[in-house]
């Protein structure tokens, strides 16, 4: 592809003296792009980066006004040029063999939806369910009696135990497990005792799971992941939690039994909450917050315990100002010790 | 079920009027509960949940005097009524197929005790040992030498690495990596050199291991989990940690290498330690806490570095009371700046 | 091995009057060791260990002075020396099968080296690439157009998603996931539409990954593991991260998408990082620590928002204060409302 039809492809204005003849091979980051690569600039802070880029050209804002080595294409929204660049040069798709793989085990009752694809070493235990056009991945196990729905994928290595159940449209990572049991004793003449966990994991539609994240099946009833919501890598979800719709839980998050998340939450890398609590619709917890109590919708909460962000960020200040505080306090005590007829001194 | 049977199952008393024919179909959750259900209050926090809940019957405490929808079963206890109520209506167990699948791979000299139970697509390496009525889930990795005792069950996708071993009565969720090598390296001319790590991990009778939990064998010697101990999901336990019996590591705790833990110990979610450590019977850490240095036995330590309990709450209140503190100084600037003659004004 | 042999063997000084012939069983730390072990004292603050240890033989520093149990013999570096114990005591190195499992399926157009393992259930997919004397191990999944370099180990059940590429010497755990997508979406009208992620995780040679870590592949690009980095368990390395070469990344730390890291970088357990920041060459970063903001090279840094060590202990040391601030101010107040006649009293 020239830089001319890079160009026309993303809408954009080509730098007025460029020749528009030189061949574009691959996409790659500013950090990493060279002769031959289109690159793009994402955020005015990256521009030091831009400044030394070795690119054959760059896809920057239309009032980027700076002289760079990049033959430079200005777009009103770079993010989104970049974007249909990226799928012009995408490799080709994976595709995986349709069917069933002869060394599949598939149980009895099983019911397989139209145009699946069973990969090889799955596992499909008696009486569970496959929608249509679903992939189940390769070493995959699906327990007895469970269910996904249609337009699904199961990257290789998925549990999904026993009753519990997926919809449409979901994407599970490798690693993950739905349906553990839940973390459940009951503490006996000093010895704890398994709490029998009976309920499920019932995943919605248009939900994805990172890699070895885990879902714990309820005590009773269920566990549920509400609609829309995505699960990053490494995410634990106790038993009886019930997370609502579009939420984020980024990687390492971890949210003990019986907590209720509402809509468009996003808790962000390893935070975590306490059991039993309720956390209110846009709710957003910052990076390594622990919540101790329940929120009420539309905060921001960081730290731990996790404050609200304005009071949060003025704990912060408060803290890096006791070092002063301490001298202040001091100089104080010097002036009463003098009889307090010294004067404050200028600080 | 009828209303008056669960009351007679649970030895409660039905409150007066109530039609004791009314027909109970599930169990649910005060959250989820709707007619046709029978639910609890587990405890007086939750009665908002209660007065607003359509299930047809609830047990509650014998002292229950609220107006509400749901028939009331007045009970001494009634979580431990409750508990009785779930297992009748629990789903039908889950039966899994007795003897060894064709697909299972079965290595030389393997000692597999009576009753065993070896799933698709299990591997058991040589010289392993599979105690009596044990399971080993479907896609299960035991290694070479490893021994798994009687009455386990190891749930699909557990790596059992070579030589360690598991007691009774065990259970080991999905995707849980026994005897991974420890994390030790050694820095010659600036490369890590690989440490051998040729011990092994033991796990005592009656232990319980999550999904995806990772136990690393020991350098040399063992790193052990004591009798009764129950992990929950996604725990890392360094090699040669030595943890004591009837203790619960709950999720993303971390516990690095050399850690000596006694019995009774908890560990809340996400809470970890530094290596070489010794925490004493019946120490319980915070969600989030970050041991730092040895713990005598009996404390309850947060934060982090992690304090006693009331040290830390204290520091807690301390800082939020910095703002506070600095409008005090200020006041005492202002007064001796005036000649002290001012007098302190109300707070 | 008697313990004379022993002493020839680490080049150490028996301690005199010891009877040369006692024999030597087993290998053992000092928690652990008794009759017929052999231990060692790795550093003077585990003295009490040794005291009270019933082990046969220790190896002690060269001026080690106190009366213990075990008989002692005096080396220059009583780790080192124990080291060659270990390796003499070393159980047989465990020994995997050469060549192809009859059930190991293997796509099509795969180019396997010379000397290579692949174990049972093992599936390789069309177009991989597996070099000389690599083991594939049980149950592992390497995706199509993937590749492993020479003299790698991959331990049971490794995922190695599509396109992605392993160097030479490698050391891959059981449970972990190499080239699962990023964490992106891009939400529209309030629903969250997956970004795709079209590049790949380049893993260069030397590096070893822990039990269930998790490396996402680039939006696109690469994901990169820089030469002879090591990674413990649960380790999030997040899309598009550049980590350099040499690193420790230890258990539960979590890197999110983009961040840069240079080399010889050390990020203790459960510490991490927001997205796109850099750190610089040699930086250490405590357990626990969050990182907020690029940090240049070379420092040590604590806490959340991570500060550098030395301010961070200043802080600490600061809140800890704050009880007796109060109390000083409160005294200063007590004075002036006395009209400032009162002299300061001792604290």
């Amino acid at each position: 592809m020239t830089v001319s039809e890079l160009a026309a492809l993303v809408g954009g204005q080509l730098a007025s003296g460029v020749d528009g003849s030189i061949r574009i091979l691959r996409v790659a980051s500013l950090a990493e792009a060279g002769p031959g690569d289109v690159t793009f600039l994402a955020h005015p802070r990256y521009r030091p980066l831009l400044m030394t880029c070795a690119a054959s050209v760059a896809l920057v804002p239309a009032n980027f006004a700076h002289a760079v080595t990049p033959a430079c294409i200005y777009c009103e929204n770079p993010a989104t040029a970049f974007a249909k660049v990226l799928e012009k040069f995408a490799p080709p798709e994976i595709i995986l063999p349709q069917g069933i793989h002869p060394t599949a085990v598939i149980g009895k009752d099983v019911r397989l939806g139209e145009g699946v694809s069973i990969q090889p070493y799955a596992i499909i235990e008696d009486r569970a369910t496959i929608g249509d056009r679903t992939t189940i991945g390769a070493h995959c196990y699906i327990g007895q009696e469970a269910s996904v729905g249609a337009d699904s994928l199961l990257h290789p290595r998925v549990t999904l135990m026993h009753r519990c159940t997926v919809g449409n449209r979901a994407v599970i990572h490798s690693g993950a497990v739905i349906g553990a049991d839940g973390f459940g004793f009951e503490t006996r003449e000093g010895r704890h005792m398994k709490v029998p966990q009976t309920g499920i994991v019932e995943i919605h539609d248009d939900v994805e799971i990172g890699a070895n994240t885990c879902i714990d099946r309820a005590r009773f009833g269920r566990t549920v992941i509400g609609e829309g919501s995505k699960l990053d890598n490494f995410v634990q979800v106790g038993h009886n939690v019930q997370v609502g719709k579009h939420c984020f839980l980024c990687g390492h998050v971890g949210i003990a039994g019986s907590v209720r998340i509402g809509n468009y939450v996003t808790l962000a890398g390893q935070s975590g909450t306490a059991g039993h609590l309720t956390i209110g619709d846009k709710v957003v917890v910052g990076g390594s917050g622990g919540v101790t109590k329940s929120l009420a919708s539309n905060g921001i909460y960081l730290g731990f315990p996790a404050l609200p962000a304005a009071e949060w960020k003025e704990q912060t200040v408060h803290i890096r100002q006791i070092g002063k505080l301490k001298e202040r306090i001091a100089r104080l005590e010097d002036i009463l010790s003098a009889g307090g007829k010294n004067s404050i001194p200028e600080m």
